[in-house]
């Protein structure tokens, strides 16, 4: 029996790992075999639509078949996909496909992995707990949602108590909510705990209230007791796979939990890690709020994905994926474009790799993942694994922003993850107010808004109000700004596009 | 490696068993070795609040461990209680306690054998769909409530689509609504996969509109693929439990699934199941319904718990024990008083014995059973082994009351179940309108009231309309009529008391 075996248990198809007990038997035992192992941030360009993928998950999987026939013990992370917008038939899995595949694709498209079901049941006694608080005058109003991981518009703005007290709410998607920021950015139970005190729950007499003032945390965190443990599956080509958090990357952070990354790390030398949608958005956040101000590793290299056609047809928005390339190779992490083939497209490869050299960037990788796996990967990943080899980007710690004014910071991640500079990041009317509003609430329970990690709230499709305008003219447009105090984040709402232009779902 | 074991995945803490494969390969292998076990059935005298417990799961638990102790190879099934209700505070686990325990109390009371989840989110997702329908005109309104685990006061009158269309829904808790029923009674998947189709989404034009007619059934399938398999743990003293479904015995059928029974009858020869509440409410819908409709198998024994206090010290509801003992008796199931003492209590066998020979009931067994577990029975147990060994009442094939006009069945219900005559069942203002309603709206979808199941729902702790007045004129009210076709089910309110006299849980 190995040491993670000790830490493992079966659960049907998948296995559970109790990360939160293996990485304090590594912090508590120093001489403990363990490895060191390199992140691999997989990324994308910016989709044309929210609901088109690109073909990272695919990726994901094949890079890690490929790897490990070439010799790696590479192993990926990836995010749970939300079972109730597969469930409602909204978009197709989010598996991968093919000969790119999990073993079990439907235990994480469906959700049967479990911990999302936790999640909105702890989310919702919270909730339940507040409004009891609001019938005892404890509570003026409720500032947190309920959530549901099964889609329905008509939930967005809802009643409770409906003929008595009346009381607005509203819904959100389970992968939105604040109780899963916590889950992801948490590295014991008794950090969760903390942090779930710390949710400010509503306000009363304008003053806020947070969660610790008045319910029992231990209801919360036995609730997400198995919740807290990444599971374990694979490829189709046997290569390990952990899932473990699943936060949208418009909305919320985008990415996996951390300490199923630092598992992995520890168990494997090259560690895949997928974030959602575009690099503006899940490789954004894990750059600047998981490293930055979480403690996660910068990665060693970055694979970013595009279609063929995603990337060149539209010449308006041609200038994102080279924009997304030169950025992260910029910040000293050795990236790699890789082309996802779809049927019919095989006679593109040599006008990719003309564009690829045109633009300056590394010998692109291009292959039909779904057609080929893998095999389609392992012959073109001689670059890949040097400068893998060779990358001391890993070692990088980037600064940490906290303290910077809030405006500060979004004008910075405009300017550097969007290509907007100061001058065209412009506040919308309500912006200052919902600033102001939000400090003042921070600052009632004794904290600083400056001091919360930014998650830009925006639409996967566009970085800009308008991304096909000409590069003088690009602007952002700030909307408004919410804070998870628990989570130690502040969202801000960004462009002046729908920030989840899905097509209706149900 | 048995052949249940080709059933069975661990599941962390507990192992889940595919029972309806299991079931099926029985079926087809009429040669293959398994046994023919025997049903006990643990019920109640009716409590005097619904949140104070006789100590049923307690009981059950002791008496398994009793009969292992005897050499009988004997399981207990028993419902998931509602992790809702637990982490909210309300009432304390329900899952035995003391010496009578089970190894993972909290998988049982925190909901972490995972089907109530999986229920929740298919009953929301077919609300969803619902939503749509009345987006798109298919429908006019909803008849399906929404579904939380989470228990909140607030939820049960609410509004969706806030601002705009406004619509009327309900939410209830997860244990009492109709897939939940469905899942309790159904034997395949393909008959889980009818059930849906054939429940009424709401009306069009004053017609019901099934969901068959506008949904892709498989999506609410795959959300229950594990939901449908039995959980299986074991108790302190070793053995073994099976926890599947979880409907209330109040507002619905209150016993575990069908399948989770059938296939321990299959692996031992004593199955122990412990229907919820009282022998008014639990009891009466495993003989009535499960038993009469669904092809359950009668009890071979019964064992009727009582605490000390419960069934003697008011005179005015002591006429309660008998009636529940005697009745059990007369439908030729060897009846077994238990009394579960609590501390300070053991001065009293004595008295509790003379009173049980007054009333001509058998050598009543009586133990502290937190105190002392399955050691407190194993020493009476002569006459209980005696007269299950005995017993041929699992032969009974008891007539269905299939096509028996409704009131009549609420009448022989109320008559056989809770002692009142034909005379003193009494519609209150607008049965008779509901009561149409209904059998309107049955008839719609070309099937017939008196056809479906009647599910008696009413107060836990009451039979009759006040079960404190003279025999001779207590009564029974009937309130209202709701049909659950899809399960087949037609709901009775019975009683001028609260269905739900639950304290304010949230």
């Amino acid at each position: 029996m190995t040491l993670i075996d000790r830490f493992t248990a079966d659960y049907g198809a998948v296995k559970k790992i109790d990360a939160f007990a293996f990485l304090k038997y590594l912090a508590d035992n120093p001489d403990a075999s363990r490895k060191h192992g390199k992140v691999v941030l997989v990324t994308a360009d910016t989709p044309l639509k929210a609901s088109r993928g690109e073909g990272k998950t695919t990726t994901t999987i094949a890079l890690i078949d490929a790897l490990r026939s070439r010799g790696v013990d590479a192993a990926a992370v990836l995010r749970q996909p939300s079972m109730g917008i597969t469930a409602a038939g909204s978009k197709g899995g989010a598996s991968g496909g093919g000969k790119a595949s999990l073993t079990h694709p439907e235990l994480v498209d469906w959700g049967l992995c479990g911990e999302m079901g936790a999640i909105a049941a702890a989310q919702n006694l919270l909730v339940s707990f507040a409004e009891k608080a609001v019938d005892e005058g404890r509570l003026d109003d409720i500032l947190v949602p309920r959530v549901s991981e099964v889609p329905s518009r008509s939930l967005r703005q809802i009643t409770v108590d409906r003929g008595k007290g009346n009381v607005p709410e509203r819904v959100v998607l389970t992968p939105t909510c604040e109780l899963m920021q916590i889950v992801v950015l948490s590295r014991s139970m008794d950090e969760i705990s903390s942090r779930v005190a710390a949710m400010i729950a509503g306000t009363k007499d304008g003053r806020p209230v947070v969660f610790g003032d008045f319910i029992d945390l231990w209801r919360i965190t036995t609730i997400l007791s198995d919740a807290v443990k990444p599971a374990q599956t694979s490829t189709l080509g046997g290569s390990p796979v952990y899932v473990h958090g699943g936060p949208f990357a418009n909305v919320s952070i985008g990415i996996p939990t951390l300490v199923s990354v630092e598992m992995a790390c520890a168990l494997h030398d090259v560690v895949v890690v997928e974030a959602g949608y575009g690099t503006d958005a899940g490789a954004q956040k894990w750059l600047d709020i998981a490293c930055r101000e979480y403690g996660a590793q910068w990665p060693s290299a970055a694979v970013v994905v595009t279609r063929a056609t995603t990337w060149r047809d539209d010449p308006t928005l041609s200038w994102r994926y080279p924009f997304h390339v030169r950025r992260l190779e910029g910040l000293g992490v050795p990236t790699f474009p890789l082309v996802n083939l779809w049927s019919g497209e095989d006679d593109q490869i040599d006008s990719l790799r003309d564009a690829a050299r045109a633009l300056g960037f590394r010998e692109p990788v291009i292959g039909n993942l779904f057609r080929d796996g893998g095999d389609a990967l392992a012959p073109q990943l001689d670059g890949f694994m040097e400068a893998l080899e060779a990358s001391t980007a890993g070692d990088v710690h980037a600064d940490s922003h906290k303290g910077m004014p809030l405006v500060e910071d979004v004008t910075w991640v405009a300017g550097s993850a969007y290509g907007v500079p100061p001058e065209r990041v412009r506040p919308r009317e309500g912006f200052e107010e919902s600033l102001r509003a939000a400090a003042r609430l921070v600052e009632g329970v004794g904290r600083d808004i400056d001091d919360l990690a930014l998650v830009a709230v925006k639409s996967p499709a566009t970085m800009t109000d308008d991304d096909s305008a000409p590069e003088d003219s690009r602007t952002v447009t700030l909307k408004k700004v919410e804070v998870h105090a628990g989570a130690g984040l502040v969202q801000v709402n960004l462009t002046t596009s729908l920030t989840t232009p899905m097509p209706k779902i149900v």
